[in-house]
């Protein structure tokens, strides 16, 4: 069995976009143990998608298209597929009640060209679009199976691994398991992390061992093969334990886990509230917390303090304090922990000061920041990083430092 | 004249990278006015990789390879297309130097598997790689072109820009200029923006028009080709007035602009500082606003409200009031902007409140948003929205919401 994923979209070809879905897809069906053989891109063009499409039935039992399902005129995937296995398109009235559901809940008049985008292939299996317009399908024909999936990955996603991936399953009947497991390092570097380890990838086979480092972070994803479930399950717990020996400290979660979810966990656990007092993230910290639902049982609020004049009126740095000093110092990190913790009656306060770039700030090159953490009853604590990179870099590193400082305290704690 | 770029390493194929190398080469081969159809992504096949090879000749007559130049055994590409085209590879001799420079400069000892990366296809230009040891390479053969570049990113876009486009210009004579600009709109669907110019994107041919919808915002790509760099810009000045004398009233900005780019911009020749409350984003409308460089000319900081203690305590929003009319109301969302403005000592004070969900709140749906926009001396106005979509989408829309109303307040304030 082979798979060749088939994007369709000019702005792929016109380079105002990487084509990620196929990148998503091709990590999906890794572990569903389905081989892909090829990527094609090709435009919003009937002629030559035809001629992808008859490519790609040479060499691929599964073709799965994203894109070209939407409203406009452009959108040509179900129309092409339709003309070349010979069948139908007809109106899905569940999807078509779901649009017009949309369009209502947004009091906007709904279009004629909407209609479109609840057509779906005679015979196929319809998979619903939970967070968008246009459904997807999958059908088998002469032996290929077929997948259409929306272009936007917002939509895509969700819809691959709810009602994409099942149909494969059953379709194919995948036997084998391929177990898969990432684990989420931060505070080390990616070649501290391989040379402290690296016995344990040189002499991989089964699980494997891949490494990988972005956005200040490591993740190492772990992959079993077997028959019995339980039995790859057991293979992967036995490197995770050689590997959580020697850097377990640095190992803050699994797979799709973020550091924010892992604090906001562990506060929730404790019970503890949490504010924060955010200079050079300007509000990074707690937008990234209460990304994640439930937020509210833990994040109290906080305080952008982005200027000295907020940071002594708001916060009450007192100003001989902030000259003296200066707003990038421990006990202006300190005091704003403090105060904000006070001020929004949480259990923990947190601060952020420093220098985010391009430029430097009260003598300090960009990269020197003060994370301050205040416990209600305790001596508030302040760390001093030196990072480095760009302004954004800089900015959620430093947020993350935050979350990785808290973790610590609160593993410490219990 | 059309180009097809084939990306070679199974790396892509199993997702643990996305072809960003395609969509850097389809970009600057926009801008020199090649035509890109298709892009193919094969693996470390031999097999493979020659039939991929093999489609592509009969339909392009340009085709970029990136990748599966390096040393090892997996390295394909160079040997496939010698193979395919009946060329010799033949060392060349100011690479093999280059290469042991690198490892003289290194301190390392020059394994024999090495010296593979100076092989050439014979007749062919070698494309100096300046970032990396394998070098490029273009060869033109039987009317079709063929250019081998690197797979790392770090020396494949240098080389390209620096010798493959020269090497292109050469042999393509090209004089054509492409001109392009992207005009970016907000708060109108992308179906009812395609609608108001449907009869202009019919009758496009030069200047095209190509639109793209993305995080609740829609683009409209303008590309106008012509001998003349004037006139081609001329071309483009015309159709974009015919649009905006439609639809300028959503138009905030060109090609990489973003909402909170433009309002920071806005703010600063206006002179006026801005502070924010915000209850359901969580402190992103002032992260997204920080993120730009020179903010801290415009923004003062803010409080982020979660909870209505903090609305209660911090901002000053009475008990009786939040009992009465509930925190997502019009009220709550007018005090909290007019308080927030007071103490953080601001020209412009905005808020945010409503329901991010996915659970209700207060009896309101997820979706439902106030914003309030306080300007020193004036009445406060507030903007009540429906959104829908997932939790991000709602919280990401509400601060641009934010900006799309503080620009119209700016631009009818002038």
């Amino acid at each position: 069995m082979n798979a060749e994923i088939i994007a369709v979209g000019s702005e792929l070809l016109l380079g105002q976009i990487a084509n990620t879905n196929a990148q998503f897809l091709s990590q999906q069906l890794a572990m569903l143990g389905i081989n892909v053989y090829f990527h094609t891109v090709v435009g919003d063009n009937a002629g030559r998608l035809e001629q992808a499409v008859k490519t790609a039935q040479t060499r691929a039992n599964l073709i799965i298209f994203t894109g070209g399902l939407g409203p406009t005129k452009d959108d040509l995937t179900k129309e092409t597929i339709a003309r070349l296995l010979d069948r139908r398109l007809m109106i899905d009235e569940e999807a078509l009640r779901a649009i017009e559901a949309y369009f209502a809940r947004t009091n906007r008049p709904m279009t004629e060209n909407n209609k479109k985008q609840a057509l779906v292939l005679e015979g196929s299996t319809v998979l619903k679009n939970e967070h968008g317009m246009a459904p997807g399908m999958a059908l088998v024909a002469e032996g290929i199976t077929y997948m259409l999936l929306p272009g936007p990955p917002k939509e895509m996603r969700p819809m691959f691994t709810k009602y994409g991936s099942v149909f494969l399953r059953r379709t194919f009947s995948l036997s084998e398991r391929i177990e898969s497991r990432v684990l989420r390092f931060f505070g080390i570097g990616e070649s501290a992390l391989e040379t402290a380890i690296a016995d344990l990838i040189d002499a991989q086979s089964n699980p494997t061992i891949a490494p990988l480092a972005g956005d200040g972070e490591v993740t190492l994803r772990l992959t079993a093969k077997h028959q019995d479930e339980a039995e790859a399950k057991r293979l992967l717990d036995e490197v995770e334990a050689a590997i959580l020996a020697r850097v377990g400290r640095y190992c803050y979660g699994y797979n799709d886990e973020t550091l924010f979810m892992k604090t906001l966990e562990r506060l929730k656990e404790k019970g503890w509230t949490i504010a924060s007092a955010e200079s050079l993230t300007g509000g990074l910290f707690l937008e990234q917390l209460t990304a994640v639902p439930g937020a509210s049982q833990v994040v109290q609020g906080g305080v952008v303090c982005y200027t000295n004049g907020v940071k002594e009126q708001v916060l009450g740095v007192p100003r001989p304090l902030l000259e003296a000093e200066g707003a990038v110092s421990e006990p202006c990190a300190r005091l704003l922990a403090e105060n904000v913790r006070a001020m929004c009656d949480a259990d923990i306060g947190i601060s952020f000061t420093g220098v985010a770039g391009p430029d430097p700030l009260e003598g300090h090159p960009p990269g020197t920041v003060y994370i301050g953490i205040a416990v209600r009853g305790r001596n508030a604590t302040v760390h001093r990083l030196t990072l480095s990179g760009t302004r954004d870099a800089i900015r959620i590193r430093t947020a993350k430092y935050g979350c990785f400082f808290l973790l610590e305290m609160l593993a410490a704690d219990c």
